[in-house]
């Protein structure tokens, strides 16, 4: 089943998809609802982000050749983390699919793409096992964790290099039927495809993180958590287009503009 | 004025504080809202959080004799920061005025308080000057940073350090009369003052954060930000209550357990 959720009359509400066609639901999918019986065709709706969350947990550095990848351009050896320890991105920074990411106007040129699976929570989650955790999944959607190299490398903070306005394009919708093992990310600039990785060749997977998470701390319906990304990444500039593909999701397509 | 967020009949809303009485307010004071004429002793209300933020910022590093006291600690140089990096903490992990402070079974000693004066956004504010900053602020609460110093030093991120269940107590209420310049803040264990120290003592205050922040992201009605502590902190074990007061605003104060 789709999840979107989309602008309609001023106000953002959930639906769902079937082919072509989107039926409106009150209430949203982390809590009570029902279907109305309202339908619309899924071109005349506009997308917003499939949720905001609670807290934005981030893996981070999650897959050995993106570690590999940035140790080698800075010259250092290839640090991996020896456990699930999670991060965080924040809400201001969220776009919906087909909204433009704006690089603020002192960037470098080195502001580049990192295509994500999203896992998103539907069960609250607390001390749970790893074989409980994927109970508590609703779904999965995607995410472009956009980042300016030089700010990350600089900064005392992700702040600004992760979290400046726009630089989380994430949808287009909760795919609440997935199968981890048989999904492939597959990253196109401008409709080339610039990287491709097997989503789940993850160096902690989405079980283990739940469950280690879970020890410290409530998940709840409606958080998420961006499990990283694979492989080298390139920069983009305005004019581009950015796709993050992960097959039995869909894709996420943004353009790319920078602030004047 | 201030304002608090209370439960009452299994839903939170807000009230506004005269002397021993609340005033029930409909909406929030980041919207439109009205008095509602039902009023309550203060002393019948159970107090929640006074928000939860869209993005939940904090400057951590923003006290020179608490950079200095941290890296005695450790036998390093002193490492001042040299410009406002923002970063974060997570929703997850706030609890309101009286509520325990639950450290995790497997936590160290090592559990410290950081009593911190934190600045409620009421408007709006994307590329505001320094000048205008302090316009888009509604009023001042007051947090605890409660930190895990052993997790701090050995993870690769804050997460279970700072941001495990229960480890950001914040209130009891926002102040929107404040001086920044007159305030002082207090932190006592068990009614000993362990820690003292002029709240606008900041390496960065408010308005140059808010006025940076600003350049790259925006901050909505209702987003926060943690401002930081100063001198040294100690560890603080089951059994203890912690408050922390600054002057003109109030004081929360928190008891601690641990967990079985």
């Amino acid at each position: 089943m789709r999840w979107i959720r989309y602008q309609y009359g001023g106000s953002a509400s959930y639906g769902i998809v079937e082919g072509d066609q989107v039926e409106e639901v009150s209430g949203t999918p982390f809590g009570e609802h029902r279907r109305t019986g309202h339908r619309f065709p899924l071109t005349a709706v506009r997308l917003g982000v499939p949720l905001v969350p609670l807290t934005f947990y981030a893996a981070g550095i999650n897959y050995e050749e993106h570690v590999r990848e940035a140790a080698a351009l800075l010259g250092r050896e290839p640090d991996l983390p020896d456990k699930a320890d999670i991060g965080y991105r924040a809400n201001n920074a969220l776009i919906a699919h087909g909204e433009p990411i704006i690089i603020p106007a002192d960037a470098t040129e080195q502001v580049q793409y990192e295509g994500e699976l999203v896992v998103v929570i539907g069960k609250r989650a607390k001390n749970v096992s790893e074989d409980e955790a994927l109970s508590c999944v609703l779904g999965c959607t995607i995410g472009n964790d956009v980042s300016e190299r030089t700010w990350q490398a600089g900064d005392r903070t992700l702040w600004r290099a992760k979290n400046s306005d726009t630089f989380k394009p994430m949808g287009p919708w909760i795919e609440t039927d997935f199968d981890l093992d048989s999904m492939e990310t597959v990253i196109r600039v401008n409709g080339e495809a610039v990287s491709q990785f097997a989503t789940n060749n993850m160096i902690f997977g989405v079980a283990h993180y739940i469950s280690e998470m879970s020890r410290y701390l409530t998940l709840h319906p409606g958080d998420m958590i961006w499990m990283g990304t694979d492989g080298a990444t390139q920069n983009i500039e305005a004019g581009d287009t950015v796709d993050v593909e992960i097959s039995g999701i869909g894709t996420l397509s943004n353009p790319v503009a920078r602030a004047g």
